[in-house]
């Protein structure tokens, strides 16, 4: 094994900047078996892709995948490209013979899903990994949770009820390209729905079985045009045009577990007040864990064993070193960290993966991906033929 | 109109003494029109009711309920029974001419409501009025809510998220008759959906058009008989005996709304660490709100029309006189109120409205409480028939 | 010793209706002892007096005190009059064989105190109680603070912090009689630092040996006259007449308890956003504890005992039968109680003191609440005298 | 001007790895009109400064810190060193004619402080810059707070409350160089009353006219030597030695500004619940705040001048680009920053101000520390002489 691990970046916008501050920054704060060496950034556009190179520490830039893939001296290709590229990326990087870590959802379609976790079956016999960015599993409140949880600290789970509501998506947002069903595959339900499906299968430990009572909603439906595309007209007042967004605002289902527990689950865009809340809970028979992203140094914990007088929902403040996953790396107790740390640890995981060890807590892998696109995608038959969707059906 | 105003209660647990307080209170608190006697408590047990009427300050006792609805000089029946009780004696003191206040939910069946919903229409052609008690709707937070809902403040809603959880359902509370089918008809589902069904109601001014996905759970399937039907053996731990329950544990659903509005119900009776959490969510165009009745003087407030640096949640404490619905009656700025003072402002207001007032705000009527009714049982339909139930299809 | 316990209330204002309501509920919550009488009210006029009596259930109504105090036949005075007649109306009440209850601060100057203080050692030979309504102490959680500090939870004390902060005092509140030294002694002072001093000693069970540093404010020097003495041209804006305060508006100092630890204390009618928060931390070597009264049923916790990662500040409910001081009294848990019921927990208590019992929790007697005067006096002179005064110098 | 900034870093510890995380990260935030050169690291052991550049990403590391100085082709010094360096150093850097970031407080002493504040003056006639690094001056939620001030959104100001209280220093705290005064100057006061004293004149833009009633306490006077400090005899369970605490572990004040506010200040190491809990509030005439920094990302805020029954405690997520101050350059709303960024925005603004721009908001200069010092000395003499101190008595 090199001691270098070479890294290509495939796309240069918000996730892009996100995983490259990521590659920048692990080894700083943590103590890598390997070198990261960042080996390129890829993109669309020559000036922006050069310029993107520059600022997060790039060695080199480009703006044809396929070369990079094929041809460059890289070990891990990251992917931080539109939902209906992964397929095709992550299997000739595989094919290649590339590790790849690949942004949330796994893919668009579960067609596409299914092709990628079947290519990382067959590259994991040649010693390749395949990895899904399911950052959140590192925020230390989130990981820490799974722990809570892997040693016994609830007992039987009865409910699971999460939800990621953002408000961004108000009838003056224009139709972005995340409106449009063709190079978005859906709207919040894909973008925000893949990560809380993720986290209550880390959380738990467990699968869903079946999902019910789906609905699916595009509160508005017709939206002004970006500027870009108003044409002369639309510099002006007269030129309002309007286009229709073809994804989902909203997204919500019930679910049962194989475990026993109940569930629901729901994605908005237009949950106004709510930026970022990306909130899960669990109630077992011993304790109950509630996390909220917006407060993220935090996890509420209920222990339902102790003396009746003190049982209380505590605000943990996951930042105690030798307590608390990850934080060691960082900030002494209560010195908080933020969103960019969850994909620093994430990196540092992966390095400690690819040099043979094991991550503070399990990476998601292209199976991992594939069974919360099988959610995904029973959700959306829920929704459609209105029935409940077991998740037998979905294979 | 009389000055006086002859109440009855029939009840004497719980409710009872929550309404024996708000009779006993509401005239000492409220500058009420029509004096309020306390005429009698109703009960099964000669003894108990005595006791009971003593404590509670009502002027007799009796077990004999036909008697007082036919014969007494009441105006006024009050019905704290359980549920299979409602229909048999509300219709009957509508008959006899008297007005009912009937604890919620209206019936534990769809056709108990009908036909009490058909009786209380008949009786108002002579007058009567048939309330049912939902009394979270005096809460002066979410009085506050549905009066700025009403003048515009959230403009269109997009979501309603309700759940109302509690945990005293754990594997070793034993079976009482609340597990029992026969005499309880549901488990959390009409004992918690009744009262987050109103709040949305109430609060929306909205009426719910489709249920769907339904989850009824009853995750402790047996239970411990009580101490008193363990029979002799029962008294050592040889004597363990158990017996099924009947009810749900949970009920979750979705709905949406005539109006558009997408949303979510859960109640839970095994919700560990939420003891009496009581919440409901709206996020609209201009603003959201979220009402806690753990926290039941505040109210939660999203301003979304003003300087978007200013915006947050806000808590406002639901305290100040002038401002805010009932406080007036009580004490100064966030000298806080309970969880009786529901009753007392529902006991002014029904006092009110018998002298022809108006109330502060609506009261539900026997018309409201069968809508709660049909999307209670809608809900049912749902779970067991495994689909979507519109509102059109339950009469 | 009579079945009945006897009682007049002196005083029909805001205080007057906080015990009317204890006196009247009371023995319905509780399961006493003793009936309580409630025998008459006391006041200024005679039509004010009747309509409150009427309201509240006093049997009769006076305007004289002398003839009710010496001749009536009544076992206890409830003194809800202003600090400047606490003195006059205790010792006579004690002088003619009557239990006294007291309104908080136990006088207007330590010259009233100390006498009141003499007189109830006196009268106490003749098995007289003389109690200072210390409403707060009966706030359930507390009075479980209190519990937990007793039997040892926190260990060593490091830290007291208390403030009591409203804000009804802006420049447009006039000038009421309690912005005039001359009846109310002092402003925010002795209204509200008075509580949290007494809090302190109940939850620490320690006393306060020096302070220092007192800060005396009076932010607002002119106010506006109260409508009523604008004289005919103040009804017209011409009529804006003001009048000068002669009270603090906020007065804050630093302390030292006996037992080592250090203490801030601060009350204010000027902090904006803060309409009545009372509140109490204490930080120990074992665990920590914080009140808010604005969030009355709940008590914040930090258990320093457990393992470092589950540790955190717990919100516990104070609302569990069996658990928590009082509750049992009133609703299920979670289920609030309010402000009022602090008092008719104090009801109770003083009916059972009376009769020979024990209260819940200790309550404040007048050598309890000369204590606390004696910290009031030190306040001032240290703010008039700047410098740190120890308690040893208030005799 | 240079195109570039070379930076040396003077000090390897945890002060050293925030600012060189904020150095080499702050260009790939900011668009800086310099790019910054990280020259040297400066320390005292060769190896563990070799180890730090390499790890930190400076280009070189020294160990005499003279030639640094004087010699090496550097801009500015960035010292975070004991507090008893900083004159020596910082007057030869500006002496040598480099720029001088300086970490908190200015000095040890006050005479140290005053000779910086005299040496930074006469550097600034040729040009020269020398700043204090109050970083918590940029949380973007403190940054705002003083941004609302400014435009007057609180009108006048009542009171000022503040306290930084940390709870590591318990009796099992061994007797590090923390605790010792001749190296640390002074315990908690210097470290932790110095933020918040900042905090409290950059926030209001007001000073302090007068502090009084300090306390200086020392909870732990016996603390156990440090492992390396055991001797032989330390390594097993009879070397139990142990050493005297120089520090204060507490210390408390009481102030009034020249504007009329009165403020109250605390800094702990005992406080336990509290591991890093930075707080200022301020009540208004119009409106209230108050930061936390344990939710750093959150201000709260109470406007006093809409409809009273709108008004309530807002908890504005300062995270909204455009709105809030430095968050344009991270993540999109509610992706929460943390502790770190406030050195990285802070680095950006020394860049700017060194290039002739504007910060954001005004960065401490040395005449700031100055200030803040006068403050932090004025309250140590107020608990030595027990007597009330003003600001103009101290030069």
């Amino acid at each position: 094994m090199s001691e270098f691990l070479r890294v290509a970046l495939f796309g240069t916008h918000f996730m892009g900047r996100a995983h490259s501050n990521a590659w920048r920054s692990a080894p700083t704060y943590f103590d890598l078996s390997r070198s990261v060496v960042m080996e390129a950034a890829v993109g669309l556009e020559r000036e922006q892709v050069r310029a993107f190179a520059e600022q997060w520490g790039w060695d080199g830039a480009s703006t044809n995948w396929r070369r990079t893939v094929e041809q460059s001296p890289i070990d891990l290709v990251d992917l931080c490209v539109p939902n209906d590229k992964h397929a095709e990326l992550a299997i000739a990087a595989l094919e290649a013979g590339r590790h790849v870590l690949c942004e949330k959802p796994l893919a668009g379609t579960l067609d596409d899903a299914r092709a990628m976790r079947d290519a990382a079956k067959k590259a994991a016999r040649g010693g390749l990994k395949a990895i899904v960015s399911f950052n959140y599993r590192r925020c230390p409140a989130l990981a820490y949770a799974h722990q809570l949880v892997k040693v016994g600290k609830l007992g039987r789970i009865y409910h699971v009820r999460a939800h990621y509501l953002q408000d961004w998506g108000g009838p003056d947002t224009p139709l972005l390209w995340r409106f449009k069903s063709k190079h978005a595959g859906s709207g919040a339900h894909g973008d925000l729905n893949a990560h809380i499906i993720d986290a209550a299968r880390f959380v738990t430990g467990d699968e869903i079985s079946e999902v019910s009572g789906a609905i699916e909603e595009t509160f508005i439906k017709e939206r002004p045009l970006p500027p870009e595309e108003q044409g002369r007209g639309g510099k002006g007042k007269a030129g309002k045009r309007t286009g229709r967004s073809s994804v989902d605002d909203a997204l919500l289902f019930l679910a049962r577990f194989k475990g026993g527990a109940v569930a629901s689950f729901e994605a908005s865009r237009l949950a106004t007040g709510h930026q970022n809340r990306n909130v899960i809970e669990l109630n077992g028979e011993k304790g109950s864990l509630r996390f909220d992203f917006e407060r993220m140094n935090e996890l509420q914990w209920w222990d339902n064993t102790i003396d009746p007088g003190l049982r209380g929902w505590s605000r943990i403040m996951c930042t105690t070193g030798g307590a608390h996953p990850y934080v060691d790396a960082y900030w002494p107790a209560a010195h908080l960290i933020g969103y960019e740390h969850t994909f620093i640890s994430q990196a540092a995981d992966v390095v400690k993966l690819l040099a043979g060890g094991e991550p503070v807590v399990p990476l998601a892998d292209f199976a991992d991906g594939f069974e919360t696109q099988r959610v995904l995608h029973a959700a959306v038959v829920s929704a459609r033929e209105r029935r409940p969707v077991k998740l037998s059906e979905v294979k």
